[in-house]
């Protein structure tokens, strides 16, 4: 066992998305336990959008991230030494351990053990993790599609969009994506099987486009974005539409509120619902979400993909690059030395 | 039985909110019924801010009225002549009769039969209408309201409004309005029992004031504004909060739609549902409505206010006079001559 612990600390609160100035590596030392924790070895450390939201000092579902304290982040690893009962030695476990090589937990940070033992520890942050529950969960619970119903999806071939694009056609859905530029595109249709797939940087009237893809209107708009495309999909709602507010990636930042078309009288005309969705309201239906999403990956039906990057030192600069829009699938840093 | 009827018609269409020049009073001949008919005299027409829509030539939930057509409005009024044997001589009816003395209809344009012989005919257009029902049906079904919660009201002291609020206090919750001018304020104190009424239109700052009256979130909020009500509210919406989205008066035009502060951060990190209410879609529940405000009524727990004016010359201004808030109660024509 190693005696030094190497972590990614919060040195200054950005204003608006976090660069890798806002973050420092430091090391300290392992500390004993006492009784009731356990150590866990985090192996792969996973990089979300919403780790904007947790840094932020504007008014949030969490309390900020301190100066100087660990960066708050799902992580995923195996315990490497214990005095809790439930976690021993060698359990897999997934939860919030930070951005750090080595963590201490006595079992609340924990999300899940993950015991599909037959799949990567990686897709325990991916696709059955934040991302995969979060587009089960927020489509199912939230968006409620029915057989024949037309979903669109902005950041279509996002870690979130791009199971929510399969999970919607699995249920008998419909499905256009909206994405940038003509890799991503390609990538919706080829991959992820989106009936139509929109590029809204090269679409010249993106609103008439999700017109022309949804002739019998949008019936669910899992919304992951806010702004411009979500102006374009507002219009053309379907009576009694629903509408999953899961993300505001397009926004660069809420201080003050950005002013856009009023949403009201779509609302209203279309007796639409508008709905947002945290993942961490829904934690009784985890293990049914995972057990679900993990069926269709060993059946072949459900695709995902990785971009993972090597060295605790790749973190600090990974959040910027995920609203420059830079990976193709879920962002994970991989920590292999000591 | 006269030979004439007296209507009016629709001869403009307007940008915006309709005003008198956009109508005219024309008079037509009583066509004799043919099977499956009856006449109804309309005692009253009703004059609903909703009325706007339907002129309007923007998508919305109903075709727009024609130009030269009798103006769509509810009414009520008793059976004169008939051929239908469910609705005979003498029974009262409420529905979309139009803004005319005499109305035909094969039964397919009553909304209910009006069998509450020992209240006002007048009743069934406003707190036993579509004011009381979808007060009572938006805040019960959309808003869910639980005992101890706060619900704020925006046009607090309006016929839907009033309703809200009292209804809301009634199911044990906490009640702040939102209201034009002091004499509306003292209305909503004294006469409609809201826990607070804020002013809008004398607040220096209305979100501080709402977040004053507040202290636990707004848990409720019954929309009949958008706009700059809205966006006061908005930032003090709770954890899990529900908007009902029941009109827009506050929007002079939505053509093009005018711009706000965008809401989807609300929405996301309150984790707080927006969605449109229309009466149509709720009949089934009309009659349990009803007999619920009936029951209010008559044990005195339920205010209402009407503002009648006499003659149906008085229509065609009537609309424009409901947005500019000249009215203190449920606007009504009253109609007594041939």
């Amino acid at each position: 066992m190693p005696t030094l612990n190497r972590q990614i600390r919060l040195r200054a609160r950005p204003d608006g998305i976090p660069q890798a100035e806002h973050f420092e590596l430091a090391e300290a030392p392992l500390e004993p336990l006492t009784a009731g924790q356990f150590r866990v070895r985090n192996d792969y450390l996973s990089v979300d959008p919403a780790m904007r939201g947790w840094v932020s000092a504007v008014g949030n579902y969490s309390t900020p991230v301190g100066l100087g304290e660990v960066m708050r982040s799902f992580a995923a690893g195996e315990v490497v030494e214990s005095r809790h009962p439930d976690y021993p030695v060698g359990e897999r476990v997934m939860g919030l351990f930070g951005w750090q090589r080595y963590a201490v937990s006595d079992g609340r940070s924990v999300i899940r053990k993950v015991r599909e033992h037959d799949l990567p520890l990686s897709a325990s942050l991916g696709i059955l993790g934040l991302n995969g529950i979060t587009a089960y969960l927020g489509l199912t619970e939230i968006g409620q599609p029915k057989a024949g119903e037309t979903v669109v999806v902005s950041t279509a071939a996002g870690s979130v969009g791009s199971a929510v694009g399969q999970i919607a056609k699995l249920l008998g859905c419909g499905t256009v994506g909206i994405t940038g530029g003509p890799e991503k595109v390609d990538l919706c249709r080829a991959e992820f099987g989106y009936d139509a797939a929109l590029d809204y940087k090269a679409e010249s009237d993106l609103s008439a486009a999700v017109a022309a893809a949804c002739p019998d209107g949008v019936h669910v708009y899992f919304d992951n974005t806010a702004g411009a495309v979500s102006d374009a999909v507002h219009p053309h709602l379907a009576i009694g539409a629903r509408v999953v507010i899961c993300g505001t990636a397009s926004i660069a930042s809420w201080d003050p509120p950005p002013v856009g078309p009023r949403v009201e009288r779509h609302i209203l005309v279309k007796r639409a619902r508008m709905q947002g969705f945290l993942f961490f309201d829904h934690a009784a239906k985890f293990d049914a979400a995972v057990a679900q999403l993990a069926d269709w990956l060993r059946a072949g039906t459900l695709r995902h993909r990785e971009d993972i990057l090597d060295g605790i030192e790749q973190a600090p600069g990974a959040i910027a690059g995920l609203y420059r829009g830079e990976n193709l699938g879920k962002r994970l840093i991989r920590l292999t030395d000591a």
